[in-house]
């Protein structure tokens, strides 16, 4: 017998990924959109003037199996230690029931931001958990729903000191941060400074506070060096003298001291990873940032908040939404966007897991450890520096440092190198007897039994405490949802009750145009929660981490080869750093050949309100350039802003595809014009997915971009995080791109400014998009644009006539997403294109991009995931809706009585007895074709946001809330 | 600071898997049933005569952390190596997505058997598509729900065509196997024979069939040798000569080879492990059969089908429900009950994944490998067995069988050893051209690209190719369910829309009675899926497998320890198995003794109809003890029929506590008056949830038990398996426990007869029930039955009022589960102990278990881990469904049109326009405190169950069916 041998190699990924079948799914979109092929179709969107002139060369494609076996290779050179390190990073034991449930829950990792809160109330509730945690262990009440690492939340801290300060003496003065904060904090902050030049002092504050108007200061707790002190007369005195002050903290050293409330600070910031999450070589891990009343509003990130539904059920929401789409441009008080909310849901839920006597358990642990371990070395003879700790115990052992360190690592433990003479040692929720019995035998303190209590936890150490007057007398995690959850069964279920509120990518098409909601592919998932990946700490040496640098180096070249640069850093753990760092990369090539002055960043007014933000916080001024009635860059007024300002011209940041989800034309001549003028050109890779194997910013004009492995390639978006943001550059840039923070210390002439924390960023995560990539190669990635093209484009035809698209490019088409106007159809019916939004829940849909970048649109990207029969799904509701406003058009409806100003219909609204509605209850819960056995109910009806402004509620209500409104319902 | 220091052990895992806090929720329901402590609940339930004199010794219970710590380095006892075996078990490749998404799911994993089809139609249509896809393979339409194993599938297939043969010169003919088989295969149907006393005789069929009459015949295609031969000749002979024919398949090979069916089998049995199941070092895996129409009311195991709800919409059920509960004890034709649920649906994802178009190409790669490989053999001068085989290849190298084994094995390849002048080659989907090219060379065929084509699976072999005549033209996987999920987002959307359809532990309690369903913690399951336990082969050489036999060996140990046996042994792949495997040692024991017509086993009225069955299949003849009226055994009538039988005595088999839930005070009496009889006792462990430290049935008068380990020791239900049945006895009994059915040959003399394909029986999932016992301890696993006693009696106290428990022990109490008596309300207002088990689905619960072992019942059982909350809800539950029923009874609604009646509901339903019902929609849709926001609908209302069984339909459904059924609601 012979078999017809046409392809007997193992099926490829690229088929996995790709929704759309090769054969008659393909042709039938080609048939609606009028090509007869995705190349001619590529061929007619992308402008000559850019098109890639070779394909990418990427080595073959790898299958799934092949990949998750290089994967094991690459895990299998990192070596896993004990991992005592501390400064900042600490090993924490994530409930296994928290990882699966979460972490590879895809219920979770592929949901979006909770910008739709009606499908969102499992997340916010999550995040809730997280900002009622904090405030309470912070002592100030109102969190924020994560930040992106410790040492950026310390940056943001100073600057929102900076702005909230408005006292008439302090105002102007430097910062003051304490020598004591862990060496990254001050260099992340050094560097922001540097960029907006403040002035910022480091001085040892146990010795006072020093003289001259001071803006605000940053003491840390417990202190990088192990300290912890009541810092309440210093605070005081620095209040005194008109400076706000920010108190670094540690959350698991909160539940035993003193909270930086209740000395007085008015910001605490801080790292929740570990609460659980783990050490990930560095990221993501979610930063923390409490303030007290009257700072709600400079507080930089996400908020979530309480409001009511439309029954008057309590309902969350992201309250003061002045971020991201909504970013302030350049009146922006920051440029995060992104949160670390996965992380953060992981960390609140160790918080509900464990509780307040929980984590007061580990805290009593992490801390007796570290008191056997000081009460044994200093047995010995070995010099401590403090007696008051929580976790971290510095010898001083004039010289012996390395060797001691050395010594440990042989035995299997990592210390922490501070310099020659210094050695600190961080206990932490992991720690046993036998590893302090180790560490104090290395120290020559005997081995176990021999001077340390090998009994766990239970050391006496006489004369090593903590300072009385720090011990915490007030209470914390008194919400019930700390209590509720203790059983395994109890957390799973609650897990579940959560993520069942949702709508993710698990249940169905997130057609978000810019935010590009594509397959996160369980094999490029897996390896994320491998030890031998997730369980490096950051600061591991060099000889531990050679699978994760070889896995970083590999990803980075393969990024440099996409977008046709020459060098990539993936340190930036969100966009919006990647801008920052492209922009400071700018402004140091400048000043390397001193040109300094140029400082004006020229921005389309389509762009993304970051740019203009982070434009602001790279120390530069934003120049708006006007659109054109197309959607394109007016050239005219582009010219015109160059020449003005020739002289000072940094600088121009560009998205391309445009923001408009157009290929404009005339992007070579925009580069050459800005280039011409001395000026930069930054190409936001927001829209890469449009790109990849198909054009190369690199190659077409740019100097610098960042990516968004979060949107094209395949970090899952979390719920809101993490992100990652690599920025990508030219040679002659490369000087200026980050270096690493524990080593940077900001003296003159020093380039290569760090913007995390830790030198990898978000290293966790990067398996991702290193598997996406070898799993798709440079032919499988570019048949993934393409199909990106064929959807958007065949969603455009097939609703042009029920929603008009805004712009298009060549040849009537666009790029990988398209604005659908309602402007039109809202100015003659009042249906607005929220209406359509949240009715589209109805039908059992994520809404599309709402109102960006244009008010009163919606922005439709598919993404080259989604199969024929999901897209046509889609359409059929666009187009069903499309009827409903027509409904209302005709007077068919009252809009304030309609299926879609009534949009989302919950289960107890469509099963209330009464019902006076003019629509039928089978319109309101199945409209379309929506299924009858999978039918998706929103937990909640249309929530108002703007109450939930004037009153702003950021932590967790009380349970009466709920009960009356249910209460209500069962009437 | 001195902490208060109480207890700085991490916390105890024991807390997380028991439900009820230990303070106020324990006060509370000590309470309400009247006792100061558990102890002194547990000491009064449980007769004193039988209480165990020392706590349980198992070591300090470890940590979550340490336990996984403790695996890992299990674990890496084990080696990874090439498996190229075969004999039954093959590497293959699990997609990601469906490990992820189903064996890593608790929603599937923790799902029961599909009793209660409405709340299960997510796992019953993927058990559908199982049987669809082995019908279509193996040309047979019907095909069974998944069998235990291939082995034991041959054995029920041998003992179907004993008892379907109807042919006068056949049916009391022997039974003639193919030497071909798997030496697996013809141990476990020679255990069964030697059992039941039929003749089986082992031929080389192909020099045609032995002389005289033959009751039915065994072939395998492939042949253990690798040989493809076509059998139609060979098999019209057989059904010539009034014989029955069964064909063991491999249904990867079906995709290119003619099918069963098309030859003129009857049967086809085999396993789908192949189809992206690990290899599990043995087990569990879903084996199948197939039969012609004729033959279904013969089928062993369970077999899911199409009926319709009470709407009309399609709606699938498991079909004639002759088994388990139901099964018809002495009258059973098999004693199988647990099938392979949970591997069964990973091997239907994979077909509906991969579709016949990827299956064939699958297959013809594996083949291609073969090719090149007998084709680098040949040229090298090997011998090779045949020339026709689909993946395995036979060498004959005299004397060098063992060398060549051993030289690949250093190089990293297992082979199979057939004998010591016969090597086995297995390729498979896994198998690259680098693997054939290790093989090659090792057999001196030189090294890669020397003789070996290297490029993967285009190997042309001249001279080597599968028989023309069994090339395969049929077409198979028509329906569309294999056709429409190729990409990962539509799988990963098929996978959650399926099992949103069910209620599993993950969503709610399943409080169902002699079931067990308590917490499956994450950190028991999640070593599981780790490379080196799931990828190690049944057959591998023991010095790769120190991990697994380490594992295994300390659980039989801790089981023993527990149980109070001599020895345990974990082969039995499911309590059935166990119970056959225990009176098999009974049996044997008996004839060692010279007393082999000790055949009788008595059985009382209220046992699990397993009992008898597997009485009968060990060759016993059954008797039933009659039960007196508070539920115990009758003592007059056990007397009597142990005087009537005394000579012939050979056991009793008793269930304790009682299938009644109660600890009977008689249980001493009962063993000591049967051992006196010179007969052996034989506890059956199902209710050994009740026991564990409190009393050991191997020291309270058992000879021998079974436990279910899928019921105490955590192994989750699967939607209806993997189970696991280790048998455990004194030490009288041991040498006829189970031994390897590759080595047992039935020969004169032999004990210890095999019942399992493999050696440790479903290996994989002991980790599950391992790390249970050492993260609980002896201390937790007391406190756990204790846990499971107090919940049982705080529900049979609340309950009592409402619905009278049926049966109670000493002190009016009952032990880990109770009986709800509803006959008396049944014959007053009509409604049945169904109506109120699917009312229950409105309020968002399983049922419990229903008409077991008492027709008109329920039996609850809650077991430790669920919580006071979840308890309370469902006793409220069941309250206000009381109120419901009194509704009835007063006349306030007819029956038919109750919200018990009528119940479930599904959204449609309660959405409805029209709505003539007496109760109102919210009574319908939220009874109870039924929260809003979390509500479960049941996909499909009441399911027509009789109907369905007279009109047999066991494949998928065409679509419009469903089409037309949704159309129908949409009115």
């Amino acid at each position: 017998m012979e078999f017809p041998v046409t392809d007997l190699s193992p099926a490829a990924f690229v088929d996995r990924h790709i929704g759309a079948r090769r054969d008659a799914d393909i042709k039938h979109m080609l048939n609606a959109v009028g090509y007869d092929s995705v190349d001619a179709l590529a061929s007619a969107a992308v402008p000559e003037s850019i098109k890639q002139d070779k394909p990418l060369s990427l080595g073959t494609a790898l299958t799934e199996a092949e990949t998750l076996a290089t994967l094991r290779g690459l895990a299998s050179k990192n070596k896993l230690r004990v991992q005592m390190i501390g400064q900042g990073y600490y090993d924490t034991i994530t409930p296994p029931v928290i990882r699966r449930n979460i972490v590879e829950d895809p219920a979770w990792y592929t949901a979006y931001t909770p910008y739709q809160p009606e499908i969102s109330q499992g997340r916010l509730e999550a995040l809730l958990n997280f900002q009622t945690a904090v405030a309470d262990l912070t002592g100030l009440p109102i969190a924020n729903a994560s930040l992106l690492d410790q040492a950026t939340a310390v940056a943001e801290a100073v600057l929102l000191m900076r702005r909230a300060n408005k006292n008439k003496d302090a105002a102007n003065g430097r910062t003051v941060l304490d020598a004591d904060l862990f060496p990254q904090s001050l260099s992340i902050v050094k560097g922001r400074a540097k960029a907006l030049g403040f002035e910022v002092e480091v001085a040892d504050l146990s010795k006072g506070l020093p003289e001259g108007p001071i803006n605000g200061i940053v003491i840390q707790q417990p202190g990088a060096s192990g300290l912890v002190t009541d810092a309440t007369a210093l605070i005081a005195e620095a209040k005194d003298r008109g400076a706000l002050v920010t108190v670094a903290a540690d959350l698991l050293a909160l539940t035993l001291i003193k909270s930086p409330g209740e000395q007085g600070a008015d910001i605490a910031v801080g790292s929740a990873q570990r609460f659980g999450v783990p050490l990930f070589y560095g990221g993501p891990h979610a930063a923390f940032m409490s303030v007290h009343k009257g700072l709600e509003r400079q507080l930089p990130g996400r908020l979530v908040g309480v409001s009511k539904d439309d029954t008057g059920m309590p309902a969350y929401r992201l309250a003061l939404q002045t971020r991201e789409q909504h970013i302030r441009r350049e009146k922006a008080t920051s440029n995060i966007c992104t949160a670390q909310a996965l992380l953060a849901i992981v960390a609140s839920m160790y918080a509900v897991y464990h509780g307040p006597e929980g984590l007061k358990a580990i805290a009593q642990r992490t801390h007796s450890h570290a008191r056997s371990l000081a009460t044994a070395l200093a047995g010995a003879g070995v010099e401590l520096a403090h007696r008051s700790f929580f976790d971290t115990v510095t010898a001083k052992v004039p010289g012996r440092a390395a060797a001691i360190v050395e010594k440990a690592e042989k035995q299997g433990v990592n210390l922490r190198f501070v310099d020659a003479d210094t050695v600190g040692i961080s206990c932490d929720e992991a720690t046993t007897a036998e590893h302090v019995a180790i560490v104090a035998g290395v120290f020559g303190a005997g081995a176990a039994g021999d001077g340390v209590d090998t009994h766990a936890g239970t050391g006496t150490g006489e004369g090593f405490e903590l300072e009385t007057a720090m011990l915490r007398s007030s209470q914390y995690l008194t919400h019930p949802v700390f209590h509720s959850y203790r059983s395994e069964t109890q957390m799973l279920r609650y897990l579940r009750r959560l993520s069942d509120r949702d709508l993710a990518l698990d249940r169905t098409m997130i057609p978000l145009g810019s935010c590009t909601m594509k397959l996160n592919a369980t094999v490029e998932m897996e390896s994320m929660t491998w030890p031998e990946f997730a369980g490096i700490h950051p600061f591991a040496p060099d000889a531990q981490t050679a699978g994760w640098r070889e896995l970083i180096s590999e990803l980075e070249t393969d990024l440099a080869t996409i977008t046709g640069y020459d060098q990539v850093s993936i340190q930036p753990n969100a966009g919006s750093q990647g801008e920052f760092a492209g922009l400071l990369a700018i402004r140091g090539y400048h000043a390397s050949r001193g040109e300094g002055q140029r400082d004006i960043c020229l921005i389309p007014a389509s762009a993304h309100g970051t740019n203009a933000a982070s434009a602001v916080l790279a120390g530069m001024k934003v120049v708006v350039v006007a659109t054109a009635s197309d959607g394109t860059i007016d050239h005219d007024d582009l010219n015109a802003k160059i020449e003005q300002h020739r002289e000072n011209l940094a600088a121009i940041m560009i998205t391309y595809p445009s923001t408009h989800g157009v290929y404009d034309a005339d992007v070579r001549q925009v580069c050459d014009a800005v280039h011409e003028a001395g000026g930069q050109v930054y190409i936001d890779g927001a829209n890469m997915n449009a790109l990849v194997g198909l054009a190369q910013p690199g190659k077409f004009g740019g100097d610098v971009s960042h990516l968004n492995l979060h949107k094209t390639f395949c970090i899952p978006h979390g719920g809101g995080g993490p992100g990652v943001g690599p920025v990508a550059a030219r040679a002659h840039l490369a000087p200026f791109m980050p270096g690493d923070a524990t080593q940077w210390t900001g003296e003159e002439g020093q380039t290569a400014i760090p913007v995390s924390a830790s030198r990898f960023g978000s290293a966790g995560v990067l398996p991702i998009s290193w598997a996406y990539v070898k799993l798709m190669g440079g032919e499988g990635l570019t048949e993934a644009t393409k199909s990106a093209l064929l959807a958007a484009n065949y969603i455009a035809k097939r609703l042009d006539s029920s929603f008009p698209v805004l712009y298009t490019g060549e040849g009537g088409l666009v790029a990988h997403e398209c604005i659908l106007d309602l402007r039109d159809l809202t100015a003659k019916t009042g249906v607005t294109a929220e209406d359509v939004a949240k009715r589209l829940i109805d039908y059992g849909f994520h809404a599309p991009t709402l109102a960006f970048p244009v008010a009163g649109t919606l922005m439709v990207e598919p993404t080259e995931s989604e199969d024929l029969g999901e897209i046509d799904r889609f359409i059929d509701a666009m187009v069903s809706i499309r009827a409903e406003i027509d409904q209302v058009g005709t007077g068919e409806f009252e809009l304030a009585d309609s299926p879609l100003r009534r949009a989302p219909h919950t289960a107890a609204a469509v099963v209330s007895t009464e019902w006076d509605r003019p629509y039928t209850r089978e319109q309101a819960a199945f409209p379309g074709k929506t299924h009858h056995q999978d039918k998706y109910f929103a937990p909640v009806g249309r929530i108002d946001g703007a109450g939930g402004d004037r009153n702003l509620i950021c932590a967790c209500p009380p349970l009466e809330a709920f009960e009356e409104a249910e209460a209500a319902l069962a009437h």
